[in-house]
């Protein structure tokens, strides 16, 4: 009787995500659809099937969640309100400015179909915002800082790699050290977004490509790069498979605040994550998450949530009585 | 149409309670019940009566939330299944082996009165507890840590003032520095109690004590100093006052997980606090939870709750609009 689970989109996410449900021994992977040709898709899991993502409503009845691996740009903004209204559906949806509106279509589609959508799950949106949003319940006043890295990050690869003359490339983000010590002294710094990141860029040149013009390039690109202190590293292709192949990524979720009749006393809230790799993490997050959508449908809940609606005791595979005697 | 809170037990507990409160705009202090005279007992809330906690049934529907601010070891086993008849509550109760006990006692007295009653909140039990289940649930395959500190110990400090020739005493536990760098570099040690915790007394000797004899006495007293590496400073009674009058504390919860279909990636979760105020902090978890149960109570919900089983939302004063707006 365990949690049937279906993912849509066989990416790095797609396959982190069936990982992830190796190790909850209550869920099982039923079936990946893919876009691609089917038989062109090896997956792990071999109890599982490979289908076609036009297949995928004709599972409605044999899934408990799907778990959506598009991208937040395109896939995400249509797949989820599809899927929302035959499938309990968890997404990653990640572009913050958007997440009010996705959330309404998604809301919307959840109701009509009488299921569960949870959206913005991972670490950031997801654990981070968890933790900005505890913090701020308990110290109302106070300040907010978040850092990110060290880690990649893609977009920003993805810029470099667009230049004329490179041939490949890893962009690393990384918090200045200085700048998280005075928030962790409780100076409550006001920093720029030079001060809080500096960007790191290991570039693979085409032949004959002119290194400073490429430098120069990245470092004047506008929003990319323009504010930050950008450092750019010019290697072989053999050093960036071999230094650079993985997708590490982590930061940090900072409050300070202040209590007592006179504010006399300050506290400092840290939380923070060191991720070998980023796909498999928000994956492990999305899938406790999935046992969530699954619990809150049997109860007979419907629409969308995100982790602000969802108690913790509904992520953990314990018992209530479990839980209060282990962790509590 | 502010959310009313009743204090009962005006320590230092509960005069943090009260300034938290003051944080708070959509809550306000109605009453301080308390076993002392209460002509002797000056709130700093002026708006605020103070009352005999003999009184305290005859505000059963002038109050939202009564918050217990009594100990664990004898006034909160009785008074939390006691009130939780009759208001809201939440209480901190902290003794963790203790737990499922307490919570089968408070679940049923909340059921019979109609009542929402929120046990063990505060940092650790609290935070400390929702950070290790989030962990969990993510990273089913891993290793905790709890470390606790620097921060003062009132146990510790009480059991060192009750040695023959002590006149006052301050106890800090405080975690190993090495063992912390070990668990962060992801070598999921083995680590004994002393590994973990050193403990540094600051004691002030009466008039012609034996410091050799007090020393050594500290440093075997079991259960309490046995087992740890113990420092022991003698002072005068003005540098206690003038340095260790504060009771700061604070301390970190790890968890080192693996992912990946062969467990190749690591990850480690970090959650972290340093509080000038220990009483303070924990009152601010308690406020944003007496929200909780108001709203939970609302709704129509009854029993006892824990950290785990309410949805962060509920802590926050802001609408679940603005929430996904602005902290998702």
């Amino acid at each position: 009787m365990s949690i049937r689970i279906g993912i849509l989109g066989y990416g790095n996410l797609g396959r982190g995500v069936e990982c992830a449900i190796r190790q909850n021994p209550d869920m099982e992977l039923a079936a990946v659809f893919t876009r691609r040709n089917p038989a062109d898709v090896e997956i792990l899991t071999k109890t599982a099937k490979v289908l076609k993502v036009d297949e995928a409503l004709e599972w409605k009845d044999k899934l408990d969640v799907m778990i959506l691996c598009g991208g937040s740009a395109t896939d995400l903004p249509v797949q989820t309100p599809e899927y929302a209204k035959y499938f309990n559906v968890v997404d990653s949806f990640d572009t913050h400015a958007r997440i009010p509106e996705h959330f309404a279509q998604v809301d919307a589609a959840a109701k009509e179909g009488g299921k569960v959508a949870v959206i913005s799950v991972g670490w950031d949106p997801g654990m981070f915002s968890l933790n900005r949003m505890y913090a701020n319940a308990i110290l109302p006043e106070g300040k907010d800082y978040t850092f990110w890295g060290r880690g990649v990050s893609q977009g920003h690869s993805d810029a470099v790699r667009r230049i004329e003359g490179v041939k490949d490339a890893k962009q690393y983000t990384i918090p200045v050290e200085s700048a998280l010590a005075a928030v962790r002294a409780g100076e409550n710094p006001d920093l720029t977004t030079r001060q809080k990141h500096t960007r790191d860029c290991f570039v693979v040149l085409e032949e004959g490509a002119d290194a400073a013009k490429v430098e120069q390039e990245i470092k004047t690109m506008p929003n990319y790069f323009a504010d930050y202190d950008t450092t750019v590293h010019f290697i072989s292709e053999e050093e960036l498979k071999r230094e650079h192949s993985g997708i590490p990524h982590g930061g940090f979720v900072l409050r300070s605040g202040r209590t007592g009749w006179e504010r006399e006393h300050s506290h400092l809230i840290e939380y923070s994550l060191k991720l070998d790799s980023n796909p498999e993490f928000t994956a492990s997050v999305i899938v406790a998450y999935a046992r969530a959508a699954f619990r809150l449908a049997q109860e007979g809940q419907t629409g969308c949530k995100t982790v602000f609606d969802i108690a913790p005791a509904y992520l953990s595979a314990k018992s209530g009585e479990e839980l209060r005697a282990s962790m509590l």
